[in-house]
């Protein structure tokens, strides 16, 4: 099984429409399948330039070492230097921050991750949940 | 005047339709801003893992020299060492054929670009004038 | 579905045993899950050792364009542009010629790809769908 | 002397071996030789996809410096610039945590390095060392 483009829409549109309802600052959503290959990306008006790199960043992170963004968070506080081996290993595509989020089917196969980034990190991983619930699929934030 | 996250959803949306119309392979459609950044990406169903940065380095050629891909295809016909020399210079994010389209408003600015991929490289930048009519903007290919 | 590593040992195994049996020069062979990711590769007593990232870089071409190492090396001969695009691309790991090899299941499907090096570009493919073909998979060369 | 593809199976299967008896999680071993190249590589299921590029920083930084894993790790703790330093040297090839353990002949000459990634880096070390030790070599970890 996989992420459909159609289910990637649905992530997409849920997500934002969480940040939308929660009076987030603009976002922009990321959807990677489960070798971190782009399936779908959006970024809202008003949103930087550069925010592509930092949802691929963080969704590239989960997947790669298999543990969602909080853990990963976790880690970087804990050893500074794991930010920088990772970056290194993966050409920088390594965002060590929430709002990287697993997405996993019902029996706890990794399907992709989405990377969402442009309010805080803790409500990045809100807006990722609200995406990855509403398609169906289970969250690891 | 920039390319709204809605126009670009409107230009994915027309481009993959076409696609289908025409019974084109499954296509990879991206957005680029007037800087070259991402606004949006899909990829269909059936498109294989790589196709993000196809697309994206058809159009960020197509922003990069202000050249649409008929142009920069004809150019790398000519001289085999300007492919070298463009990848050299954008880090390999330059694709030099058909399917990088420029959008333009209707006084000529340049306003993003669009990059097709997945099917002929005709076919693709036929997707994407599709794509950027149906937005009701100007399409250079 | 993907390649197990009892599978992907499989393979390598019944690769390398069709070189012996064929009085190849040395092999390396690559399995790569369908995101290009690498699952096993072994590469025999006597071969160089720039031999991972050859059959690698073979591989991971067909994973990123969904085609054989045969329709990439015609198309590399056809446009000479071609491989200097798709090596500024995949930062390099793009190898053009036969060896590479689609890993399909019984419907068609991509699970992944065998980069195979050391002999002739032929012998290399002949003895990745030898691989293959003991695994129980569907090779296309 | 050198390690052969035949011992480098072998520190594979006992590596792995000891990780099942020890209830680890899943493990990726990979083999270097004395330049740092790859012999051959493991990555059982289950485990996540960038497990190449871990294994592979772990053993390339024991081979570069000559030092186990270790001997990097407590580097790296004292003095956080010298993980961006050699990230920098190594172009990104580098991590700086147990799992990377030197493979010595008899006589103390180093013939490869080993890495593993997969359970807590104390407990790769320890896989590593039983793959080694199973091939009749000598492991500093």
């Amino acid at each position: 099984m996989t992420i459909s483009i159609r289910k990637a829409r649905t992530i997409i549109k849920a997500a934002l429409a969480k940040g939308r309802e929660a009076g987030m600052k603009p976002l922009s959503v990321v959807v990677l399948d489960a070798g971190a290959h782009t399936i779908a990306f959006e970024r809202e008006d008003g949103a930087s330039p550069g925010r592509f790199a930092i949802a691929h960043g963080k969704a590239n992170g989960c997947i790669m070492l298999g543990l969602p963004g909080s853990a990963i968070q976790t880690r970087a506080d804990a050893q500074a230097y794991f930010v920088q081996a990772m970056n290194g290993l993966y050409a920088g595509d390594f965002v060590p921050v929430k709002g990287g989020v697993l997405v996993r089917d019902a029996k706890g196969n990794i399907l992709g991750a989405v990377g969402v980034t442009g309010d805080s990190s803790d409500n990045d991983a809100v807006a990722a949940c609200a995406g990855i619930e509403a398609a169906g699929l289970v969250a690891e934030s």
